[in-house]
């Protein structure tokens, strides 16, 4: 018995076969030139899936994908995801069950990877955790009493628009001070873009990280450069993990999960990451022992946990 | 079969007796003189206990304790809470399981308060819902999935924890900027107390309700003169539920709860508490479906709620 997973992201596309143990048979990547929209992108996705069946040497029961949301499990419907411009309505579980003729599941990216962890990565045996992902946007999954937690509009997890900052940035979602307007991969590139301008060549190594075009720096850049030292950068990353600890405070006083998992792209720059998140929450919450409560990195990597999100979901699926 | 009820506060005492439907058969209450410490409370608890059982005329079969956290619910271990000196460390359930010969479940006041909700009150039927209590201090109860939520530590629910004013008010935890330092009914009072030294007495309303003494004054006054159009009051109050919006924000993107019912003596200011808490919480929540999530007043009132949280601990019991 294996699981089709399909994981659809507004970068790239991933599609893989997997035992129900979380074992990966077969994988196929590509970039996912989203621009294209739906119909060019499930082409190509089809067509990574055959091939990844095939070489699998199985056939697979189920199938689940992962994608940004704002959707519709229930109904397996995408409802406009900020980063795949066209997929507005489009009904993707029908679409896919007469494509390949396998039942199909499919849930966001943050509560498969949080479903993922917990089957078979850093969450494994835990009752209660929060799985939180840094990267174009922040996002989260919430596992209680080993159940994934969906809450009215399935907005439960939605940590990336806590207001964690009273006037502060404007987000993509309307408010102003979410973290995610201020903690993203996005965010931190956009205030290293701005903060440059002020800057000259010598002062800061973000002009060298990004070959003098400050339109082209990305969060990447910053923790790099803050890693050697630079003390423009620094002072960007720190305002941004100063913001996802709050973030983290806020979601720890409420659900005092077991742990807590942070993958995404930001999140693989390591310990420059993880070492002042961690210093940061532990000042912060008093009430909630927060000791027993590790923060910890994804088992998987920001490169890997789409695709074994979707297979968890093909997983809940059976 | 009946239920026997016992609410121990910092400012008083109540003992009832009830059946599983949550019927009310009888109930005493008396202040708690909390100074005292301990024994003389349990003393005087216990007598109101013994009269509201022998006016019932019924057996209860079980006993519910509701009473200020942090706490152990497994040991029925109280562990220092600030609003009632000398008790930590008391083993309050085998001190009443042995005075009444019955076994005895003890858990904090907002969990208990939260479960009468679900059972009797405002959450019935629901799966999902947050209770807020805004009192002396801010305390919250998680329902999740039909089952109250305790987390790590019995951490859940410890929303008057969150970080909402970075840089804001010290708060008794330890913390600075938490919810409760911001928006309970003790943070409001400290504030109108020192705000009042700026003013004349013609300035403001809030003069004449402490009967010209500041120390003396209480946020039930300030809702009061905010009511009574006094600006001084009017924007400590504002200020108040600003935080509180926020605090729940936060919570909402975190649980997406199906309803929040937010009791207290503070919540029990009515409209003038709700309106403006709704609006700010409809302007901050863009992700989750806010419009779908009722933000309402407790079902027992703040006089209540204790005894009906001691009930349903009782019940949960049972």
């Amino acid at each position: 018995m294996t699981l089709l997973g399909l994981d659809i992201g507004g970068t790239k596309l991933a599609a893989g076969v997997a035992t129900i143990q979380g074992q990966v048979l077969a994988r196929r990547r590509a970039p996912a030139w989203s621009a294209r929209g739906p119909d060019a992108m499930i082409t190509d996705l089809l067509a990574m899936a055959r091939t990844a069946v095939a070489e699998s040497g199985t056939r697979p029961a189920v199938v689940g994908v992962s994608i940004g949301g704002p959707l519709d499990p229930e109904r397996g419907m995408i409802i406009g995801p900020p980063g795949l411009p066209g997929w507005n309505g489009v009904p993707l579980r029908d679409i896919l069950e007469r494509a390949l003729g396998l039942p199909v599941a499919i849930d966001n990216d943050a509560n498969a990877a949080a479903v993922a962890e917990w089957c078979w990565g850093h969450g494994q045996g835990l009752d209660n955790l929060l799985y939180v992902t840094v990267s174009t946007g922040v996002g989260g999954g919430v596992i209680v009493n080993s159940h994934l937690l969906r809450g009215v509009g399935c907005g439960a997890g939605e940590i990336g628009h806590m207001l964690v900052r009273p006037n502060g940035s404007v987000c993509a979602c309307g408010g102003r001070g979410c973290l995610e307007a201020e903690a993203s991969g996005t965010a931190i590139a956009r205030k290293a873009r701005e903060a440059l301008l002020g800057y000259t060549r010598e002062a800061s190594r973000l002009w060298d990280l990004c070959g003098g075009q400050p339109e082209t720096v990305t969060a990447r850049h910053v923790s790099q450069a803050a890693r050697e030292g630079d003390l423009l950068a620094a002072s960007i990353w720190e305002d941004a993990l100063d913001a996802l600890a709050t973030g983290l405070t806020n979601a720890i006083c409420t659900l005092a999960p077991q742990r807590v998992i942070v993958g995404g792209g930001v999140a693989s720059a390591g310990d420059i990451f993880f070492k002042p998140l961690r210093q940061l929450v532990a000042e912060r919450v008093h009430i909630v022992p927060v000791y027993a409560i590790g923060i910890v990195p994804s088992a998987f990597g920001a490169d890997h946990a789409g695709l074994m999100g979707a297979f968890a979901v093909a997983l809940e699926r059976l």
